[in-house]
Order: structure tokens, then sequence, then C-alpha cells
């Protein structure tokens, strides 16, 4: 048997317990719990075939009274001992994808990112569209090619058009950008035909992870008239590997901005709450933006109240993610494209004046928020490395 | 045993023998094939479990040759008797989804349609985007929500905003539409970062489908900027049973109209393919159009080519639809808000004017197209009916 030493200030104490799905050299993936810098094998450890299993799932899908019960069968099976067979150094493991991923879609949620957008691409017109203010923007994104951190992002091609230039050409694309995001995932589905209050969020989302929606620049700003974003996100969704769950996430509420003028029943909550949590993002190494997702003006309970208004289904595994999470200040905002403003100006990393990445060049998206004992909690990390195209 | 009568003029002759997934009483869903008016049981009749299952994904993702054969196979089968066990006349059974869909695309592929929505939305511009002529113009939608036909369509509530109001108001759908398509289902997928060039198509493809994409045009009008459609589509797609295979559309192709100006390299063909097929849209019992496929600006295999041209995985069950099908003519157009012209031009239904879809109304798409015999082989329909929104 194995007592867990949790160090003091880890960001992945007793308060956090995030659920993954690894595997052994030689094993097969199955579901695990991270301690500290351990990750305990739950269907070892509880003795429950639904980790046994190469996605969270099975395990999502039995629903809120059996994620509060694991949660607290966990909490009592780190305080004492622990079967030796069911505990892995982190380091000694890998990490897969953590849930079979069903329909994504992606909301626009951030007032900074859609205005600081507003004003790239329509510097004439008002920075927010009418709509904005008065739902949730947002689109369905390629559930196909959502992959976990750690898995090289190969640079896309397409067709891009410049303003200057008369005809489209086909290549590599040019302007590869960023989104930092924060991804909710559905534990518990609803059926056709009826909508989720925004009251019933905590109880069918299961957690959330780190995202990062790669995006083309080139190629979206040529196709997305009138239909929207396509082949400029749909070769890569970076997601963490380490799912928090909800319930650790209470210390970390905050009220959303002021929402003006006031949504439509459909979307009001007593009180909307937001997430207090820190986002950072790294450039090969260097930090260059450090997004608040307190600053979000759309909470993840109307998100997904609006997405089921008009009685669209949900499954387990549906993963909805924020957009991009831009602060008010410069050093705060989610994306290259705003950070440079369109590539207009440069930020220094590694001693280089740089817009758009490179390849070769690293992203590594982290996030903390505050947690139940007064310390902090982490999501871990969504990196990924940018490999040549394809010739 | 019993030898299976096939009318000489029948729409489900040995050329066409479409693949479903259907129950008898008391029994579970399992693949079959039509043949006249009659299903075979394919689990029963060829011995193979990968036929006693819900869907037809496994048969799918066993592959181009795996299809011929079988398709051999059946052909050898029905020329002679058939174990009684295994036929069912196609009026006893019930028919389900037949693929368990992993992404689902649809296009934008109608020169007439999108010109048609191009002059409705945007009166005083040209008619077609600059981009539309040199890429098929498509976007994500939800995979949940693509239901059988015969489900009904609850009318979906949401945002809507006409152009005099100054606040959007939330409630049901005015302006509840349809739009005749064709959906194309992915056999076999391929593997993130690769592209497949338009002349797998033939490999990858397993057969075709007749789709219902219902619109709620109003929710769609007030959401889709910039990120296209979202609310407004969301809440159902309808397919038909019967998936026809790609191998019984020999005879169904025909050059595409001239594509000017030429396409970028990656969606050239040698000659650049459609499928003359023609379907029927009947309102409560009445046809009121007969969009023709023939005229259909870009090709299924370029469809295909674009989705991963950026290297996006492709997976089995992965459904992309053509977009609505509207021919030159106005009794050839796929949607009513094309067919009333934004509702300014009713129809006679029934003996009413009718403009968008009332609460009761049903809504039968059919289709036929050339057969390898001379005759004719059939989609049979995708149906649905309208029901009250739920209060």
């Amino acid at each position: 048997m194995t007592r867990i030493d949790i160090p003091r200030d880890s960001l992945f104490g007793k308060d956090n317990l995030p659920y993954g799905v690894f595997s052994v050299a030689g094993g097969e993936p199955r579901v695990g719990v991270r301690a500290g810098d351990h990750v305990v094998d739950l269907a070892a450890a509880l003795g429950d075939d639904v980790f046994a299993r190469s996605s969270l799932n099975a395990f999502m899908a039995r629903g809120y009274d059996f994620w509060t019960g694991t949660r607290r069968r966990i909490g009592d099976l780190i305080a004492g001992d622990v079967p030796d067979a069911a505990v892995h150094p982190v380091s000694e493991v890998r990490l897969h994808l953590p849930v079979e991923i069903a329909d994504y879609v992606d909301f626009y949620a951030s007032e900074h990112h859609a205005s600081n957008l507003g004003r790239l691409f329509r510097p004439d017109a008002e920075p927010l569209l009418p709509n904005w203010k008065h739902l949730p923007v947002g689109y369905h994104g390629r559930a196909a090619t959502v992959v976990v951190s750690g898995t090289d992002i190969v640079r896309p091609k397409g067709q891009r058009k410049a303003p200057a230039e008369t005809e489209p050409t086909f290549g590599e694309c040019r302007r590869l950008d960023i989104e930092a995001e924060l991804g909710f995932l559905v534990g518990t589905g609803s059926p056709l035909g009826s909508a989720v209050p925004a009251a019933e969020f905590s109880r069918r989302v299961f957690g959330a992870v780190l995202v990062n929606d790669w995006s083309a620049r080139d190629i979206q700003a040529w196709e997305y008239v009138p239909l929207g974003p396509f082949l400029g996100k749909s070769f890569a969704t970076s997601i963490s590997p380490w799912v928090v769950p909800l319930q650790a996430l209470q210390a970390a509420r905050v009220p959303t901005p002021v929402q003006d003028p006031r949504p439509l029943p459909y979307l009001r909550e007593d009180e909307p709450w937001g997430l207090d949590i820190d986002l950072s993002v790294s450039w090969n190494g260097e930090e260059v933006s450090r997004p608040p997702y307190r600053t979000m003006y759309w909470s993840p309970a109307q998100m997904l109240a609006h997405l089921t208004v008009n009685g669209a289904s949900t499954r387990t595994g549906d993963l909805y993610a924020s957009g991009t999470i831009s602060g008010p200040e410069k050093a705060q905002r989610g994306a290259f494209i705003e950070l440079t403003w369109g590539g207009k100006e440069p930020v220094r990393v590694g001693g280089e004046e740089r817009t758009f990445l490179e390849d070769g060049d690293e992203v590594v998206i982290s996030a903390t928020a505050p947690g139940a004992d007064g310390g902090r909690i982490g999501f871990g990390e969504v990196r990924g490395r940018i490999l040549p195209a394809v010739s």
C-alpha cells in the first residue's frame, strides 16, 4: 500500500482531483484521477469497470449523483493507503484524449475579443454586431479533429486571398494563430425537442478543460462568408488531458460582467456566474499573455441554455468552448491576431519579432483557479508544436 | 426458401439494392438490403455478424473491396432462393437511422440556390460572394440531431428580430423552411494531416441519402453573423432510411456544369461529374418542386477534396450534404424561401396560399435516377411532419 504525498502547494490537491485517461508502458488506456504528482487507476482502486475504459464517457454518462459519490470516495481513498498497483507517478504515464467528443460547438463569449476582431476586420463600423449582446454567438466545429495536448499540429494548406490580391492561391497557411479558450464537457445529455434551462448547468456539465482552437487566419478570412469558419479551424483543436470537475470550481465562481441589455428570460440566471480562472499563454517558453476568464460576458450556463433552446439534443461527450478569452489589456489577449493587431505590432519572443506562428514554434496554455482550501487548483496545460506543412 | 419477386419497373431492382437498418416487431435493429418490396436480413442471409448491428458503420468501415464483394454476393443471393427467415415485406419492418453520424458538414453547392439567397438577402449587391466560384463553401452542422425520415419535427423556438423591429424577441419560429439536399456518407475514413484527393472519392464514399435540412429562417437571419448558421439549423436534419450505394449510381453520372474560373489544382478532376438525380418535393401531398441534382456546380468529389485539403481527418459515418438543390426554373427550387421569394409570392397548397411551414404540415422529398438496366432506381423518401412548439 502507498500513502500519496501531496505537497501543500500542489495545484492538484484534494480540492482539485481532475480526471483523465492514461496508460502505462504496454497497458491499455484507462481512467485515472490526478492527486499531486500521481495518477490513481480508478478501476484498480475502486473496483468499478466503468473506469476500465479508454474514455471518460461511460463514467460521465452515469450522471451527477455518481460523479459526486465518486469524488467523495476518491477523497476517502487518498486520505488513507492506496494499493500500490493503482498508483503511478504522473511522469511515467502517457495521457490520452480524455473524452470521445460527440458534437463540438465554439462560442464567441468574450466582449473584448469580439470587439478587437470587429475593429480589425470592419474598421469603419461598430465593433460589435447587433446580435452580440443579445445571444451567445456560436457555431459548430469539427469533432473528429479535437486532439489531446502534445499532439503536433501540421501547418494546414488551403485557399487564401489577401485583400490586395485579385485571385486566390493555394498553399501553406501564412497566418497561423491560436485561440486560448475554456471548454465544457457535457456529462448527461438531453433529448431532442427539449431545452436545458440555465439552472441545470451544474447537473449536466461534468467538467472543464483548456482549449487551443488553432486558427488559419488567411484561410478563414477568404472562406468564412456567408456560412462561417470551416477549414480555417477544422484542421485541429487541442484540449488539455485533465478534466477539472465542475465540483472543483465552486470557489472560482464570480459574477459575470453586468449584462446590458438584460438578456431574454431563457438566458437569465438568478446570478449569472463566470469563473475566476487565470490563463497563461507561453510562446516558445516565454509568457506572452494572461487571459482572465472572469471577464467573459456570457456565462457557461447561458451558453448551454442557448445551445439547446431550439430543442437541439445534447449527448455525453459534447464539448462546447467559450471562444477566445481576451481581457481589456493588451497583455490579456488570447489570440495572436489581437496581440499583434493583425500582424502590425509584432511581439518579442526569444529575442525575435514575431507575429504569427512559424514552423517549430510551441505554444503552451496553462491555467489556475482558486481552490476550496484557500490555495489554488490547476488545469495543467494544453501544448502543441507546429510542424511544417506536408509537401 | 423464398424467391423474391421484383416487379420489372421497381425502383428497387437489382441495379439499386440500397442498404438500411430495420427491425421487426420485438426484434433488434439490424442491417438489411432492399430488393423490390422486400427487405433481406443480411446477417441471416450471408452469415456475417458485421450486419447484425444497429448501424451500417461496421460494414462501411470494412472498405471498398468488401462493399463490392457484398454487392456481388447479394446479386447472386436474390437471383436464387433466399431463406424465409431472412426476408421481410418492407411494409412490415420499421426503418431506423441507418448510420451513426460522426461529423456532419453541409455545403452550398448550387449556383442557383446561392444566387437566389444572395438576391433575397443582399438585393443591392452581386448575388454570389467573391469566394463562391473558387471553393465549395460549407460549414459544420450538428451530428446529434440528424434523424431518420418519419421523425416528427417540433417547431423550434429562439430569438428572432425582423429588420423593422428594434429588439429581438423570443418565441416560435415563424419562417420554418425545408432544404432539399443530397447527402454523402463516408465509409472509409482518412487520418489527420492528410488530404483526400478528388480521385479517391469512389473508394471513400459508401453511398448517398436524401436530406431535408430543416431551417428556421427568422432565427438564422438574426444569429448568423459572423460565424454562420447555428440554432437556425441545429434542431433537426432528416435523412432517408435507404443508403443508395455509390456503385448503384454509375449510370447517373453526368458532367457538372462548366466551372469557370477553372478551379485550383486540388479541386480538379479529369472530368468533374455530378449525378442526374431528379428530386421531388411534396407539401401536404402536392408536388411543389422538382429540384434537378444535375445542375449542381460543385461535384461530390470536389466537396470531399475541399473538406480534407487542410488535413482534417474523416471518419466512417461522416455525412456531408450538398446544400439546397435548386435548378434555374422557379418550380425547381429546393427551399420554400426561394420558391415563395422570401414569403412574398405564396404557392397554392391544398387550395390555400402558403409561404412557410404551418403546424401539421408534412413534407416528403423523394428522388429517382437512371439505373444500370435502362430503368430507374429510387432513393425512397425523407418525410417529416411539423409538430407545434413545446409550450
